[in-house]
């Protein structure tokens, strides 16, 4: 049996749901930790009396916490005879409520259940003039209680921080059945630990989020972006710092991708480069209060790029149509790389000023062993998104990627993963980010608040904890 | 003896320091606790030999977790008899190291060793086009180290966030003496759980914060400061929506008094109202990357603002000075309260929209037995500031106040400790914001974290916890 999954995304599999519930016979209970399956994606009610042997049975609760302080208190096959409790799906849970509690239009603070999906959020707030502050590709699909789970990066970090400084509070299921209430809707509480920390990022290991708290921007009256071609990497980042000095407030998204990755959307998608050959290619968006402003600052930074030469070409955009066609290049690389082969993937995080030179190295190191190496992500986080490709999945190639690739990592003091989580398959590479103290006090951590091992085992931390 | 401490500040007595070692004979240990004596100030180098008996003995070491780490695992009247090895004293601690460890220009991330002075910081950054994200008015004595353990809130949380959003790395001394290297200087790090989180706030009551790493945004280039009168509450409520909708990204400060606060400044320090005299004031401050821009988003709203009534009067100053004489009538309430009477503080957040129906329903209730009742704060933030004087302290006054306005508090869901914290005097009344299950897993994580208690005991969770 298989339930209260806190989700999972990509390659890791971390993104996602909430809380689904999915119920089969006591003797395959093991095999599910191997092979997520989720069978049930339809609202259904059926009562408590599941039994042992059926393949698939989900239950639509008056709320996912109660929902889930019944499963972990009261069915036998789970907390009694201590057998895993959560497991991660790819797809969407079952039991997950999916309403707005709650929105303040003065403070700007959004209470809504752990089921909510986020582009469903952004909707919701976009009519009230304002904006999540997370957005991502899966954002169609994701819901909010996995974003949290998981602290889901993407595309807004660089402007509103990461979701350790938006979350306000949370509910949560802990192992015991115990429903922590620590959902309020305030910007400032120094009242004891900050227990919802805990939960932002642990990947469902610590307890199961059923509800969520968040403050949210003013939406933006105008929206910018340019398209830059910069002959080196050196040249990105001091675009990078003049665009932090000159643009300040209104920066909301700088993103680079190298050539490689221009040559891969060219001819896997036939997307068109935009602006002269480069061998770096920049996105900056700007999003502020009037356009007319903000198009003017643009204009400044544009005009001292391209005079000082760390910029060479570019192109802005002002209108819907034209900046999605901008952001296309940029979002869909990843596309372009499932259809260019096997595709290895590393999410990184590094000083910002060796983010490049790891790509350059295992260009070197690879040679003609792998078919494509491409860097590309949000650089104004320090994080890169390094991607190689072979013809078909090689042992050999990934043994000349792995470890390496970590050890480059741990080198320079990056993460192993930037915003991706650990997940099952890489949760027993965290020491190259964590020092033995830091895994020890996480493990203390899991045993206090889960000393049954029920929720999302086999995750996040490595197997020898 | 008493040491270790990560300070405390104002009336909980949480800002502060950092890492302060002082010595006495061990039969003088537990008095230290009820009257917290700091008695080194200045350097000195002492060897590890300090003998019981001694009144006080300070030691620098090479840097302040190595003195943690040999202070709690080798000292045998702290560790070994597992007497209090922390206590909070009210000024400046003799260990810590005060030194910059690293500085990006293009990430604009801070590394410190966390007795660094918070202006020092400051001003530090400004030499270099960067500004701290937390500014306060003690920032001339509190260390840095100290404003993370107490999860300092201050003037900028409006427009930075908390300290949980731009805090990206500590290093931290264990209650055993492990060192808890966390020190990395990224924004995204996704390898299991995010254990910074729990130091950040907690008082030192967790582990004894060492370094700092710490994002910092580009400094302003323009600051503008609007003083504002408004008729009533609901004013200063479309007030703030207006700013955020019309100011956007360039509003860094929105903070409200009523007229019994300007009276008070201008009865105790002679500070002129320098607007019509109006029920509620509100000072308006933006930042930005154009002086020019600025102003005219700022000339715009004041004329809707004035137009629609929400504002009565208004003055608006760009230069140093006046920005400097505005700011003085919001921060100096303080000092002329205490010029008032004896004063009863509190620190509250609440729902914004009912932040002033405390102060209204605290003068209805409290009547001649006050001498003043005022509110003011960072409305921006959700946080007021209620203070109530008498000629003199009165136990009658007291049992009117509490549980009073913890209760009333408590009916909003708000917090009864918005950014003070909780120290020794507030730890009792933690049940009014925070539900049982959640003090009960904060004592399971200082049973974890702090088996023997010697971390700033007496401190931050309830006696009865």
């Amino acid at each position: 049996m298989t339930l209260l999954s806190l989700g999972t995304q990509g390659t890791q599999g971390t993104l996602a749901l909430l809380c689904t519930v999915s119920l089969c016979g006591v003797g395959a209970c093991h095999t599910f930790h191997d092979t997520p399956s989720f069978l049930w994606r339809g609202p259904c009610r059926l009562g408590k009396g599941g039994q042992a042997g059926e393949e698939s049975r989900s239950w639509v609760y008056p709320s996912v916490s109660s929902a889930c302080l019944w499963l972990l208190t009261d069915w036998p096959f789970c907390h009694r005879l201590q057998q895993g409790a959560a497991e991660a799906p790819d797809n969407r849970g079952g039991v997950a409520d999916t309403q707005v509690v709650s929105f303040h239009s003065v403070s700007g603070i959004l209470v809504c259940q752990a089921g909510c999906i986020l582009e469903d959020l952004s909707q919701y707030l976009e009519d009230r003039d304002f904006v999540m502050p997370l957005d991502l590709g899966a954002k169609g699909s994701c819901h909010i209680g996995g974003n949290v789970a998981t602290n889901a990066g993407g595309l807004r970090v660089l402007r509103y921080g990461s979701l350790h400084g938006t979350v306000l509070g949370l509910e949560v299921v802990l192992a015991d059945g115990t429903v922590l209430n620590c959902l309020t809707s305030l910007r400032k509480d120094n009242t004891g630990y900050d227990l919802k920390q805990l939960f932002i990022g642990s990947e469902g290991t610590l307890g199961v989020i059923t509800a969520v708290s968040i403050l949210c921007p003013t939406k933006p009256k105008a929206v910018n972006v340019a398209f830059l071609g910069c002959p080196g990497f050196a040249e990105v980042l001091q675009a990078f710092t003049s665009c932090k000095k000159m643009l300040g407030e209104i920066l909301s998204a700088f993103e680079f991708m190298d050539a490689e990755c221009m040559r891969l959307v060219g001819q896997h998608l036939h997307l068109a480069c935009p602006v002269r050959e480069s061998p770096f290619y920049v996105l900056v968006e700007t999003s502020g209060s009037s356009g007319e402003h903000d198009g003017e600052k643009l204009d400044g930074f544009l005009e001292h790029a391209m005079g000082s030469g760390m910029v060479t070409d570019g192109t802005v955009a002002t209108d819907q149509r034209k900046m999605k066609t901008l952001w296309a290049l940029r979002e869909r690389i990843t596309e372009a790389l499932s259809r260019d082969g096997y595709v290895y993937k590393y999410d990184i995080s590094l000083p910002v000023e060796r983010l490049y030179d790891l790509v350059t190295d295992l260009r070197a190191r690879l040679g003609a062993s792998a078919k494509t190496v491409v860097g590309y992500g949000h650089l104004g986080d320090g994080n890169l998104h390094l991607n190689v490709t072979g013809e078909a999945f090689s042992p050999q190639l990934l043994g000349a990627l792995e470890p390496y690739v970590y050890e480059w990592t741990a080198a320079q003091r990056g993460s192993v993963s930037a915003e991706h989580g650990l997940g099952f398959r890489k949760r027993d590479v965290i020491s190259y980010s964590k020092p033995p103290a830091a895994v020890q006090l996480m493990s203390g951590l899991k045993a206090l608040m889960d000393p049954k091992g029920i929720l999302n085992p086999y995750k996040t931390l490595p197997s020898q904890a």
